[in-house]
């Protein structure tokens, strides 16, 4: 790959994709994200030398919200093993909205289709394990900055604090699990540690250096370190194509065609195996919750590049 | 109506009633229930001049559970009116279990469909006015004291601690509703008024004097007193035909003809216009959660006496 | 009743109703019902002495539409007795669309909730015994000839047709109901049935003597012919006031109180028990399906006279 | 590859998968599929350079069934163009059964969520184009004949014929379909087109090279014959993994890791990209519809050789 010819094309793609920020509208639901600048996008590549390749707003800091499943599933599989996650979350796509609340009642077991949707990232939030909510969720921050070497990362507390106050269906979802034996901890715990986890604040930049772990199947390609087993790597790169762009999950697997998270603060990580790991944020979104002008920088990125894995 | 072969007749129906006790089972899912001996069968009813004829368990104290929900809406609507109540729940039948979230998400605006299933309940609760929740239940508690003429009438400790302890599904529904801005009040203070009015205990001989002040459109017919108005006691009835006996309503109007409430502690108050007032205490229950054996005994009644207003 | 007063009433009531016609809007799905004049409103009263009063558009023709599944049922009835009957389709009000499959798949076993919705009338008319269609539909035609005296009432050919062109959502339900054995007869000729018995055509004056045959319990109240037996008749009324009037069925039995049937076309059959059979058409339809100035001129009737069962 | 390795791993991989063939029960609802016999298991893999290695009943002919979706696509999307393909069908998983018809309705626009439900493969069936049935089928078998080099593939009459007969919910579905616009042709026709592209009948050894075209981008990589865009290629193979494998495509891929379609009549066909097509025979089925012994046999398969794409 040419760097310097490949961030001139990310920055082409960059204000191509640009045209498409005034098609969506920023989150509303959460009073906090909803004061966001409307124009902003930002992209950075993360090769496996560690190289840095970014456009844009690539150093504005936004919250995980929806990325942070994937990563709490990576603390919940280490912790507790396949077996008892799966027992109590799926891993199917569902077709529905991501708060949806339908399926916990009409599907036999009771239990989420998958840990990407809202509910079932609640009853990965109750698997975490530690002697607090503090020592759970500093097990998640802990490998965000082993994996971006970026000590400063946090939780964004006025966000976090938004998102708790507004968060009455993800409450109405949590109790049904608990009803349904899901969820066997506190609620407002869990929950509370399900808002701080998805408002752990984070730039483009560290979401590429994370998509990159994944990339290379758990380790810093440089150091060889491992933060994630590799099998679990391989789960949640799989659950990125089947359900990470919420009900638009397979249009995008058929237009882009690279795993990855998005989130509603506008964020997007992706996953290009043993290729790079790209971090986006664009906080209009469309009505699926997916970044407008994200999804349209993924996919006229991917077709530069050739980065389908189908 | 022949007061003394009226007597007879009813301990016949009842004895006959009784076969069907042992077809269903005590509600299993508030443990304080599930303690109930599942033989016990109970009938009085209650004639326009105060007299009562009783047969079987008919001083067994059982909690009204949702027959409390007639009297909590007879309370919004004194206190609201019409307008505001059904800006918030609807009034039409649902075909779907009594519990069941499903609709609150599919069905737009997200207002529960009427007032007998659980979040329909749970929005009228949150209507009831008063400074503080022993203010709120005291609305209700005192209306049937005086409908009733017994002063002991009252909450089962118990009972409450019980269901409160296990209705996750309704902390569920509750915050459903509070995210969709039905509910404005605070959840837990709203669900622990639904949970005390559930709980509120009589005795068949209660209830049958209950359904005759509504059977006498509002009033008591020996003194003439006027507890719930004309108006709201017609309403009652009208949702007491069309969602009074949970999913089975359209069934029971059919095979049985009376407007009638039950609950899941195996009461049900039943209102034949003008003439008389029933109240049947039997637990078990069929899988709407309706009391087997008394379903069984109105059936017989209204065929014996040809009570059914169709 | 003074019958030149309550002559005038009508009048003034007709009157008072005619402002909701431009609410509504004529039902377009049938095209031969989009030609409908929208400004029509009629209404007739059948007394049990055989008088008729009428206002308005009261010998404009209409089709009856859902209102003839209050007849198919009465002959399924008849002919196959309640048991069998009820082992194909429910009692139960839904909450749905009168055209909603979803229930068909959720709800075990597999049959359709109460024959006033279009998948339980479709499977009514599979209950119908004849040695083919004509003799089938011959056996409703005569029924509606000898309760209206009028032996001129038959299908509206254009309207027949219209419907049949049109109707695959209705083949999709009756497919349905072919593939979970509800429906054992051959589709497209029962389909032909339904859509020929929902193409009948008659006045508001022939509906308003349909409804006091039911409202005097199945009989001629002049001649004391029955035409009805009594038990179906009483089943007839419940299903009117449970599930007559489509998903408003439950504010209609508040708001008007009276036992009621309506159609597409704009009619609506309601029956007074022991008093009057009404005959109302209008041919602007609300969102659930129902005649809006019908529905109006029901209400104020039933404020004005006091006819509500409740 | 040593293929003599390999085909040794082949027979082991069998033998332990055979277990399984005891675990699910075959297609009932086809009466014609109910006759197979229940033991039976094979496995057929197509390298690259032609080479076929095969193990157990690699010679048995089956139906294509639901894996006939995959090439009706391709014939659509070629005839079509993907514009107007995906504005009749859309791109998603459900986490619903493939007969499945409640989405139809509660999802706007009406459209089905992706090919590889019933409800889909009917309206890409509407879009395959020819003066009359056997040519548009012939546009199908050609294709396949070609793709495998096998001249006598062609319909099963018995098991189309069995079929058609007993197809009623695909009826209910298609003409769901046509009210909704999404079908625009002949409902019969069109269900005789996808009853008989799914009674193709072929083994297994046919459908591993067929599963290597696509693994070759739609080429045949001995001759470089392109049978298949490469675009549409991509396509199928990214809904074999969010769709393929009907409501368990999810966990398909998580625990097995290879694009895949499978059929009710027991076959699997999976694509392993540039390395290997492998066509799979294993008339017991799981709940969702998947071949037991077949699914089991790809999981070890993937495991062995590594297979998985994730």
């Amino acid at each position: 790959m040419d760097k310097a010819l490949a961030a001139k094309q990310l920055e082409a793609v960059l204000k191509q994709a640009s045209a498409y920020t005034g098609k969506g509208s920023v989150a509303s639901y959460i009073p906090e994200l909803a004061k966001e600048d409307p124009g902003q996008l930002g992209v950075s590549i993360c090769l496996p030398d560690g190289t840095l390749l970014s456009a844009g707003d690539a150093d504005v800091r936004f919250t995980l919200q929806s990325i942070s499943k994937i990563f709490s599933l990576i603390i919940a599989l280490c912790q507790n093993g396949q077996k008892q996650v799966f027992e109590r979350v799926g891993k199917e796509p569902t077709g529905d909205p991501f708060n949806s609340i339908i399926k916990l009642e009409t599907i036999k077991p009771h239990k989420p289709l998958n840990p990407m949707i809202n509910a079932g990232a609640i009853a990965v939030a109750g698997m975490i394990q530690g002697k607090n909510i503090e020592e759970r969720l500093n097990s998640i921050v802990d490998m965000l900055r082993k994996m971006t070497g970026n000590p400063s990362i946090c939780v964004n507390e006025a966000v976090y604090c938004s998102e708790k106050r507004t968060a009455d269906r993800n409450r109405a979802l949590a109790w049904f699990l608990k009803d349904s034996g899901i969820l066997t901890t506190d609620v407002e715990e869990t929950l509370d540690l399900y808002f701080q986890h998805c408002a752990i604040e984070v730039t483009a930049k560290d979401v590429a250096r994370m998509g990159m772990v994944l990339a290379a199947d758990g380790i810093n390609p440089q150091t060889g370190e491992r933060y994630v087993p590799e099998e679990v790597a391989r789960i949640c790169k799989t659950f990125m194509v089947t359900c990470g762009m919420y009900n638009a999950s397979g249009e995008f697997a058929i237009d882009v065609g690279i795993p990855a998270k998005s989130g509603v603060a506008g964020g997007i990580m992706a996953t290009v195996p043993h290729k790079m790991g790209i971090g986006v944020f664009g906080p209009t979104l469309d009505d699926k919750g997916n970044s407008v002008a994200g999804v349209e920088l993924l996919r006229l990125l991917s077709q530069e590049w050739k980065l389908g894995i189908f």
